[in-house]
């Protein structure tokens, strides 16, 4: 049975590809709301005792203290292998290099003579980290979150993580968290951690901003307390990770194929999608993704993601485009030629992979773009993380005597036609000091 | 009877300082919520006929074309004053300046030899634009959220706002629009327009993000279709509108005075906040309020906002910022000895006006800054509206063959150590490859 359901994209009818090109819809699950928004309001109310009840329930597993001392710190990056160090080691310079080349000069502008406008860009003071548990570390994820913030200055960064089943957490984690030097480590996960960081509890500070990935109850957490204004900014709204690939003629099926399956293993709700220029590509590709997809230890996730997969036969790398365009893709890759002049026309994607020696893991781990990205079409209105998601900018005005005499008739006449007297009168009133004082007007 | 009630800052417990720079409770209002909600659902599935029943129902008029004529535009602008017109124009042209300027060149690095990582802005395609209606037309808003669309370069801007009871848009409005030269302009407000946006209707096109200030209904509108997939994103979330006024000794009482006012006029949930190092300063301006007050049209309004405002004496204008950076202003004002230095304390704020010469009404208006600027706190993690909310950011990657032999054991390690077999098998079958084809390693 072939595993890429294909189509041609021009013989199919604009309801068809609007279906085709349809996300799975993302159930808001009823019964996930509700108890979300009772374990934020237990630990909103019960502090730290709640968040002890929630992890005995959740995690299973007793936390009395739940900052990580620095001795399991030390301990966890004393096990973890130099090799992995190293690896470590190098994606976080890279990652540095990027996000340090984001730092903005401040901006300043003299609109008008005499009037002074300028946009400054502040660290966010408190973020909270969420780094995902589960079957396997997440230390990449901690890298992608941790290094902006603390190259935009963050003065205070928290990091939460799911305790494994003995209370630890796992060694890389600490190991990461270690090599970027972050010692505020809580051991909980889940809507209950999302609930902490939003709300504050006696161990865990209340925060600004909200960071990183999770399962459902975690995503629903991070929505409800971005919705309540005494709760916290979030990052982005998340739905399943995502792939786009095109492909012409003269790619490399043994590629393409690896890096559909990159992104299939995720999860079973992984969405990956090929659009191609070329009948051939697609059987070879079809025909490269069965034989490696029995070598890989996740080919059942794999598998399901790749059932509800599309092959797209475009009529040109432009169609093609357009399709993706269309699509807006977390994560888009150009097996074309001449890629660099194909990736000039995204305009809707996550990140952008462009040509053969470009697979996407080279961005989940090392080459220094961020891998917290907008999935499920967001990537139309938003943007993945940067140094910008861990600061605001403040604009600031600084007029001259003469400055207001030139622009605060314009600004009377405007808030006289918006009906606002008093806006009018602190201009005039400064405007009548100054022919007050001299006499004159300036 | 005093409008200002005095609070010396040292003299009062942590507990009642907190309660002091507390936002008045907002109450998600249960009823608006489920009425928003019904709202939404039936413009989605309804289209323009549920938006013409909403809008005869909640704007009193029967609208049979949504959208503005180019002669009702025409119409609209020979109404308007030239000498408004021209205020318009130099509101418009510093706007420009300012959001130009925050044009982003595009940043291109080489993270480690042969891997390229690129960040590049591209404008949100697709922007929704709602004006309120009400008393007085609100062409400000118009032009902070139209100038920074088109500098932006977004290729598709719909313009919402609530028709007036005899089914016209106030000509105030057309002229701002026609002087941006923005032609889709719509008559609908209130939530059932953020539903039209947020899900399209025959005659309004779906759109990304939706941009703009409006009542209650609209702002719970707005929250519930950033909630929802299918729906939009928002430019921020919205509270009551702010200021917080540092004075010192120095100051001028009657100018703090007056830009006190111009803040309590906006609404009786308006929040004013004078933070002042001079018990003398703070009776005279209790003073000159008494006086301002009673020759403003808009007295009553004020007066309410006022009851509800609060004189903070500080020890120093250091201790002063502290308070302002706690409270995280929406508008921030500084009547102080060398303001530009003060100034640069500034951690959580909106918009900044430096010294004497600087009321908030030139930047509610024309100083080129932007108007639109988070309210409630929610300073301390977004920033106001600037060029940046009308793009995103896509990341790229470009590695040379060379690039990924440097750095693919890397990225194979970090796979390996997540468990992810794929990830891992897309550098190394690329990496064999390159050994294969050539019979040495690069």
């Amino acid at each position: 049975m072939k595993l890429l359901k294909c189509f041609v994209w021009s013989q199919t009818s604009e309801t068809e590809q609007t279906a085709l090109l349809q996300r799975p819809t993302m159930e808001s699950n009823k019964n996930i709301s509700v108890q979300v928004a009772e374990i934020l309001k237990t630990v909103k109310s019960g502090g730290d005792s709640a968040l002890r009840d929630y992890t005995q329930k959740y995690d299973n597993v007793k936390i009395e203290n739940f900052k990580v001392s620095e001795d399991e710190i030390t301990a966890g990056y004393n096990k973890t292998s130099e090799s992995l160090k190293d690896s470590l080691r190098v994606a976080i310079q890279n990652l540095q290099t990027f996000h340090q080349a984001q730092i903005q000069t401040p901006l300043k502008i003299e609109t008008m003579p005499g009037v002074v406008c300028e946009k400054r860009t502040v660290a966010i003071e408190k973020v909270g980290l969420y780094i995902p548990g589960g079957t396997a570390p997440l230390p990449s994820t901690l890298m992608m979150v941790g290094v902006p913030a603390l190259v935009a200055g963050c003065s205070e960064i928290r990091l939460v993580t799911p305790p494994q089943k003995d209370g630890s957490i796992h060694p890389v984690i600490l190991t990461a968290a270690s090599l970027l030097g972050l010692k505020n480590i809580y051991k909980c996960g889940g809507a209950q951690a999302i609930a902490a960081l939003a709300y504050g509890t006696e161990s865990i500070p209340k925060v600004n901003k909200i960071f990183g990935p999770g399962n459902a109850w975690v995503t629903e957490a991070k929505m409800q307390v971005a919705y309540d204004p005494t709760g916290a900014a979030i990052d982005l709204p998340a739905g399943p990770s995502e792939v786009l690939v095109i492909a012409d003629a003269m790619a490399s099926a043994e590629f393409v194929a690896a890096d559909l399956l990159s992104q299939a293993e995720h999860d079973t709700a992984s969405q990956v999608i090929l659009v191609t220029t070329s009948q051939q590509m697609a059987d070879a590709v079809e025909d490269q993704l069965q034989r490696q997809l029995e070598t890989l230890s996740r080919r059942d996730i794999a598998k399901v993601a790749l059932s509800s997969s599309r092959c797209l036969l475009a009529e040109s790398v432009q169609q093609a485009m357009e399709i993706s365009n269309a699509y807006a893709p977390e994560h888009l890759i150009l097996h074309v030629e001449n890629p660099y002049t194909v990736a000039n026309t995204v305009k809707n994607a996550g990140s952008v992979f462009i040509g053969p020696w470009s697979p996407e893991s080279v961005g989940d781990y090392a080459s220094g773009t961020n891998h917290v990205l907008p999935t499920y079409g967001y990537a139309r209105a938003f943007s993945g993380l940067s140094l910008e998601s861990f600061t605001k900018s403040i604009s600031f005005q600084e007029l001259s005597a003469a400055g207001l005499k030139r622009i605060g008739p314009h600004v009377s006449n405007l808030a006289a036609a918006e009906g606002l007297d008093a806006h009018e009168r602190a201009v005039s009133l400064r405007l009548a000091s100054l022919i007050n004082n001299n006499g004159t007007p300036l």
